[in-house]
């Protein structure tokens, strides 16, 4: 659909700027807010029913994710807000999903916008989910749109108490949550990379009209993955740059092992670009192959046939003065002039390389 | 229309700098001078009967809007230039309304040339109107070509005591305006996108040389749009760097939405040049996939039967010594071996799988 | 001509720099000094036998313009570059009406060289002539190829005792004609513009082979208006620049004005190249349609007529033995076949969608 | 393969950073530690059977060569980071042969990622290997996938005793490592080379459609090795920028001319691109030369026997008043009529120059 | 030839960094030694016997311009760059004939590797020579691979006392071979626009698959002829740089001189790759013209005639009870029929335009 590529809707046009509307589809049905308190020594995660429990962790001294699923409830997202003193623009882009990726450094945290890509394989589609992130001196929040497995690696590793998420801050969770998140983009890359090639294997087997829609299908794809994965490069390196200081020196390369992971997700995406115009020249080269090959059918045939017709049709006349009819060896003698031209005409075939 | 992309005419050509020239079409009878103005207590709105009038807001410590619809009446503007200390060049910019978009900061003011841009359903064309803002300390002018609805919402806004804009200066003033402009090219960008749509459904169902000229002129409408936005992203991080007094910080980081905006518009527009791109190899190769039918049609028709044509020929003869035709079985046999032909004709075209 | 686009021609290689040969056509016959002198109040305009009656001028307090036509007597330029200490390069420079536009700040001047361009209607190709500016403190001298009109209106607005160029100095006069000289390239574009239109018409009513020739001619024209308008973006932002007390401050917003002009020039020429590229696609896509289109009826006739035609073929064999032949239904029967035959196949066409 | 393309193979997702996983193909079956140690007097080569024998070497004053062979054993690369206060990330990047090549500078070693090019002649494509270096302050690391032959003339070079490696540091050791490295690009890009020569010959002399097939994978080639050399360019200037003390100023200008001849290789792998998309072009435009030639056999054989099989078939027709048939020299005018009608389609085609 | 885009060759490949292997034709028998020291007054010009006779003039307070033609000798330049203290690299560059044009600035001294370049007409190909310069205090060195009289010129200006070779120092000596040097591109120029315009005339003409492999070889050239010039640029801006005190203020505004003229070669370069790519589509475009007319030809023939012949099939068919044939009025109604179905179809192809 092409209305993925236009991202604002203009059901929002003419509102006033920081008016809190959730943009995008409702996609679970209750809010759910959880929580992981956790320092090198103790972790306690629990679900909290109201946002308010909530707020007696962003003074403590232990390292706090909130967990948001669900983004239609701008009530909670306006308490939430005053209480860690989030800029209302920053609350509108969490609720308004058609956001490009992007980072924005403010005094008190760092707002992190963050596109979670993965293949519908029933739909062929490309599905996307916003993830944000507000990150802070001690604490994380996460919104997402639904529930989703991808996190969960981090909450399993969260446990370990000898691991490196347990010994650091809020910026290594941020780290380690922009990493999967990224690193889930090489399984998606995958499955676009085995449809290019039984694409391209179908086109050189049996090209048909029906592979260049899937083509454009596929190139769209390409267009809207390339989009959402370009304004990542910046964004890691807006991270890395000395701008914060919520950003320790310990995090540091670590962000720079994520830069090149979009370096190579970007990469890719620009080579299976041209390998699809690749595949394009494939099929329309073996069309004209194709169509080279009927026609020189057509003409060999109609080339040999159509001058032996005639002189068959030469002697289908009915004059009565036509002496060759009369002679006995006539016919043999017509027989010979139609072989002798076939011969010829084959060889004359043979030596163009026709057959 | 090919003019439409020159942008400076002619007609001005010669003169002299800074000469006051209305170029463009007059669109209103009668020129309009709309005043608001405001504090966070108080609002006032009334229309002016001459431009003088407003003079004494200036100097006022309230927010004062000057909205001028309507741009032929050259003395007016020569007197608000006067008064306003307006540059020269600034003015014969505001009348001359083919303009790029563009900022310059003058050290009293900034001006900001603005396009506002709708689809024309009935001609089928991107209509622009220009709109220029002077944004002083504590006033903005705008200057539009024709009275518009675009900026309805936000006098209504202002209306509002407790809302932003009435507790900020006149920069949110500027900045909510250019808002509004921007969030409307969606709406463009919406139409367009369906007409892609449509256009490309048209070309897979039936594709006609007609398609090529809706796709030439789509093409022609988004360099237009092109040229129209691409200025933008310069326009308003021109306005976000810190050369001018005139923009607090407060208004700083809704610029930067204003432009993240703008780049989503910019985006959106190089994507549908690729979708028109690709429409246009589907149309292509969808004609050489028809050619292909059709020849093979052709050469299966031809192919087998111009050689039994020839057989049927070859017995029509008038020889009067042909053997053949005397036997009882000749009729019979004739008609088995042009069955034969026929058949394995058909095995071959169905092992080259022509159908 | 491709040698249009060999600038630096082989005559001149392996002089020594800064040799003075005039390189180009000689255009007038006689070399033309023309003086205007003027300050606030007084303005004297004469035709100078020698230039030696010129030096008085170079030290006076008044703004000199000093315009020479023609420019193949060197004797003349090389005593002038004597007097004004003008560097032997800039002479070469002005002589080979070759250069690319430039601008080069030197101490005591600055040497602007540019391109007046205009559409020669009868060889249907654009015409260039060479302007070299020497912009010093209180003098402007001017080298044209031949007397042109362009420069005319400036003389009629410096009779203005009022207009700002009498009020300014030497860089305002400069300025003044660099603008004058880019305002006409919109005179040219317009009729690039028109010659656009006329071809996309001719295109689309009768496309043919002619029109794929003026295309190439057209892109090549638009090639070398591109290499003649590019460089004046730098130009023109080098005059802008801090890098001389030579430009006021006054005459920087203009400077300003004539670059958002030569970027709206360059604009337009690369949409053109767009829309010549895309009058290629709308030529090749109706060859391809128009071939479909013959191939069609071909088809549909050939289907038809060749297998009836085999029919007749059958009954006219003169076997002794073919029952059908005595039957007294046998003709209206194969009528009736023929007919049967024909009419599905104009069903089979018809649901293919052929006509 | 496309899967080549996908640098980050899926099955590390969601593991944690720094986990140190050995990705890539098992080259080898045993690890092997090869030490050569020298300084300007003595040199001393050796296989050492555990790592932790190599350790001495890290504070002697001599400069030492190590040099691993095989990257699944993860315990040993531990042990090695431990001793040399290696990175966890820098480990992890060792031990995953999918990096693009890079630079890294820390304060007490630089890492470089390398990847060695060969063409595999048997598969037809190219193969890669990942070669590691840490480079410190008296020592350098090299990490292998694999045994190879390519730093031999290196081992050969070292045991002179006047060569400028052993007169010089360790930073002109691992100069000299890239250096044979690079080189050995040229290698490939001969081969490649004359393929490219292979395919256009084939192409030029009999096209068919399994060139197009070759085109492709050829193109695919050429985009995985600009893949591999582009990062090249920024990682030798990355190390020839001033940021380490580790490249002394005696090795820079070396590294400037390994700059030099990465630029050679980008240079020509870019022009191989545009060499197979010509030889595209060449392909393309001889299927349709070869088809207009085959239409033209089939128009002309078609044109001149279809009209004189009509003649033929008029007086095959069975009227009984049909006067001609018994004119005496019916048949004769009807042969001077065809002939007529041959000769002058002969000159038709002639004058038309179809033959 | 492909390999002449491999520049470096595999041969060196493995070769310690400053080995001195000539790499390259060996295009003269004899190394010629040639001086020429001149100050102002005096010039002095000789051909040496060996390299030691020209070591005195390295301290003279003359300008010394050393020019060794033939690089096999690989000794001479041993002991040339032990007097006047050449880094290894350089002396293996000058006699490594395929380096890219490129400048090197040390503190004693300048390297200037250029490339000589002339169109060979007999093989169609640009022919290349490397010429490298060492520019020191007050001499010149230059290296030649073969006599040539490109620099000739500049040997006889030095002759005149007067000129301001003589009265400048080496580095206006070193600007003037250079400049001599990127004068002679135009040359190559206008033979290569020549060729152009020739090839482009014969598509126009008489189209043929030969043009193809012309316009491919020619595409070659030019880019052999861009990657040779791009370099340039850089190299000649690099010179203009303040990094150096051996290039005079003077000598300076020449250098910006030369630069002008790289860019309008490299200008001209782009141009000629348009142009080509421009006489592609024109063949192209031709051929599926001709293939439109040579249809159409047989269109119109074949569906005139083929139901012609199906008329007289019909009448020819020999059944016993056939009414029509024993009309009286049967034969000429059939002449009608035929004549009217005659008309009507070229009625038909005559409103279709197709002839």
């Amino acid at each position: 659909m092409v209305t993925r590529f236009i991202k604002r809707k203009s059901r929002k046009t003419g509102m006033s700027p920081g008016t809190m509307v959730h943009v995008g589809e409702r996609k679970v049905d209750q809010v759910t807010i959880a929580v992981i308190d956790y320092d090198t020594e103790n972790i306690d995660s629990m679900v909290l029913p109201t946002i308010e429990k909530a707020f007696p962790f962003k003074d403590s001294l232990t390292i706090t994710w909130l967990n948001i699923t669900g983004l239609h409830d701008v009530k909670l997202l306006e308490k939430l807000g005053k209480k860690y003193q989030i800029h209302p623009l920053v609350l509108e882009d969490i609720l308004n999903t058609d956001q490009r990726p992007k980072v924005e450094i403010f005094e008190n945290y760092i707002f992190v916008v963050l596109k979670m890509l993965s293949f519908d394989t029933q739909k062929q589609e490309i599905e996307h989910e916003q993830i944000s992130l507000i990150v802070g001196n001690n604490y994380v929040i996460t919104f997402q749109e639904r529930e989703g497995d991808v996190l969960n690696p981090i909450r399993e590793r969260l446990k370990n108490p000898l691991g490196r998420l347990r010994k650091n801050g809020a910026d290594y969770l941020a780290y380690t949550i922009i990493d999967v998140i990224v690193d889930h983009y090489f399984i998606l890359l995958e499955k676009l990379g085995e449809k290019i090639e039984t694409l391209e294997e179908n086109v050189i087997e049996k090209p048909n009209q029906s592979s260049v829609k899937e083509l454009q299908l596929l190139k769209r794809e390409l267009i809207f993955l390339r989009r959402s994965v370009w304004p990542l490069r910046e964004l890691i390196s807006g991270l890395s740059r000395d701008e914060t200081t919520l950003i320790s020196s310990y995090t540091s390369p670590y962000l720079r092992d994520v830069y090149d992971h979009t370096i190579q997700v970007i990469d890719t995406v620009e080579t299976f670009r041209d390998m699809v115009s690749g595949i394009l020249d494939i099929y329309l080269s073996s069309l004209s192959n194709k169509m080279n090959e009927v026609m020189k059918v057509l003409t060999i045939i109609a080339t040999i046939f159509i001058p032996l017709s005639f002189i068959a049709g030469v002697y289908g006349m009915n004059f009565e003065f036509m002496p060759e009819l009369k002679w006995p060896w006539g016919y043999p003698t017509v027989w010979g002039i139609m072989l002798t031209a076939l011969v010829s005409m084959l060889i004359y075939f043979k030596r163009k390389k026709w057959f």
